[in-house]
């Protein structure tokens, strides 16, 4: 058993911060997983306290889950990836804090995600869950495509499938468009009976709810629904360009992520969908990797020191 | 002069209660405008106490402006417009106020600005400005078509083409579409250097924001910028449909109202164009003719009553 008087074996801990929940993973020199545990929001930009709170909790959760109650979390080596900490101020906010680790090193979502999947420094990710983006890092060179927000973006993402189906069908409705089969789906998934009452109970949603309209427009154009053949036909496209300018600088590996991923891949063109590879492993898992090797430059500057001193 | 001891001719307050202003007018039994005022939000949506604040405070300027500092509230019949009272539950809170007037008439925003532009119970209107709707009203049969809101309808409207607007600039900073010229316009308006900061200076923006933007596309489309004149095009083209759609129930009059009417008006379709008339007055001014005409139908039922019981 892996305890903490083992010092040459040291223990990693793996955070993947979002803006719903915070997922923990420990692992240990051998990359073997050994515990993993689930907290509350993790995206600084909700609030640094809420964000420090799950990620301590989610680390203890996991320590827990891998039996290690006598393993303080000032022996873990930390890989904290959160969402938000792209925007300079929250990354400096969130790299002051006192942190409870041996070491902690921070990295955004999308890096994390991009190491998870490919195990390498050398990938691309495209993203579409309820916002969409694509990411790719060759050699430390980033590049960052979308992730805008909604509504002003994230095209191709679930919130923006919703959005659309939403707007086809008031429009529908009104009798300037066409009818389609997503009318009366949507008038039952929300409860309503005529425009009127659609449009009370949409007033001033968020993301997520039109996030969870995404699936309707898939069922009605895999069943030969017209509006929703187009709509779903031009949130694919944006992802092909997605995909594309994304390979115009050669990562050695592309995948793409997100929970909308069962439901779109399908839709992709057959060249881009030919170059899709499966993730390797998830997010928190690229969080370990990154502070490995952030760890691995720390040893060698520190031995290069060392030489230039000796 | 016109003063309150004068009987036997009625003085009449026409209101017209938005979401960022409400105006009064006063008016004499010959139609005639004797005074104007203004004041902060009438949209009881935004809060009652807003609203019935908003409404005394501008009929009050109103006489003053009127020179009628002698004529208290309880001496106006009130013709009361506003935006909301659409919403069953908005009108009966309002129906039920303990108003200072002499009688109150309530109409919602559309039905005022339908009399007002026609003078007439059998018109429409076609709204543009933040956002956008169509509105008839023939022998009492009223149609609404559009006014969803934002982001999820309201094509055509200032909101919408500066969301349109918005989101092309971004894709086309990504490399995902062609440049356009709305470009470097829209980085110099919103003060920013680059992609990262549009997205930070736009997130979490109302309607209203957007709304502010449909100028430039309308500038970029006059020089012959192309991704501008598809967006005109779409724009232009949803109006002409609701106005279509309109004119299936053959109104007498048809008009054009709201802040983007200037710039929008000449995109539309000739045909469309053709038909178009200009509103003969103002909605506060419909707010009086309402209240006339609600006035009159009153004094009939009890004509009819007192013949009957004789």
């Amino acid at each position: 058993m892996f305890t903490s008087s083992d010092n040459n074996k040291a223990l990693f801990l793996g955070i993947d911060g979002g803006g719903s929940k915070c997922k923990a993973i420990v692992m240990n020199e051998k990359n073997e997983v050994l515990g993993t545990g689930i907290a509350g929001p993790g995206n600084p930009l909700h609030g640094f306290e809420q964000a420090t709170t799950s990620i301590v909790a989610s680390a203890k959760l996991a320590l827990t889950d891998a039996g290690l109650t006598n393993v303080s979390l000032n022996e873990l080596v930390a890989g904290v990836g959160l969402a938000g900490v792209n925007l300079p101020v929250q990354f400096e906010k969130m790299q002051a804090w006192q942190h409870p680790f041996k070491q902690m090193f921070l990295a955004h979502d999308l890096l994390i995600a991009c190491l998870g999947a490919h195990h390498n420094n050398n990938g691309a990710v495209i993203i579409s869950g309820t916002g969409s983006c694509g990411f790719s890092c060759i050699d430390e060179q980033e590049v960052l495509i979308g992730g805008h927000g909604f509504p002003q973006g994230d095209k191709g993402s679930g919130a923006w499938f919703g959005l659309q189906a939403t707007k086809q069908v008031l429009l529908s409705l009104d009798g300037i468009v066409a009818p389609s089969s997503m009318n009366d789906i949507l008038l039952k998934q929300l409860d309503c009976t005529n425009t009127t009452s659609i449009v009370e109970a949409i007033a001033g949603k968020k993301a997520t709810f039109y996030a969870q309209l995404a699936n309707l427009v898939f069922d009605a154009a895999e069943q030969g629904d017209l509006v929703a053949l187009d709509i779903v036909t031009e949130g694919a496209e944006y992802i092909n360009n997605l995909a594309r300018t994304l390979l115009i600088k050669q990562p050695a590996r592309i995948s793409m992520l997100g929970g909308l991923t069962p439901r779109l891949k399908s839709w992709l063109n057959e060249d881009i969908q030919a170059q899709l590879s499966e993730p390797l492993s998830p997010p928190e898992v690229g969080s370990v990797l990154y502070a490995r090797s952030q760890l691995a430059k720390q040893k060698t500057k520190q031995k290069t020191k060392q030489e230039q001193s000796a």
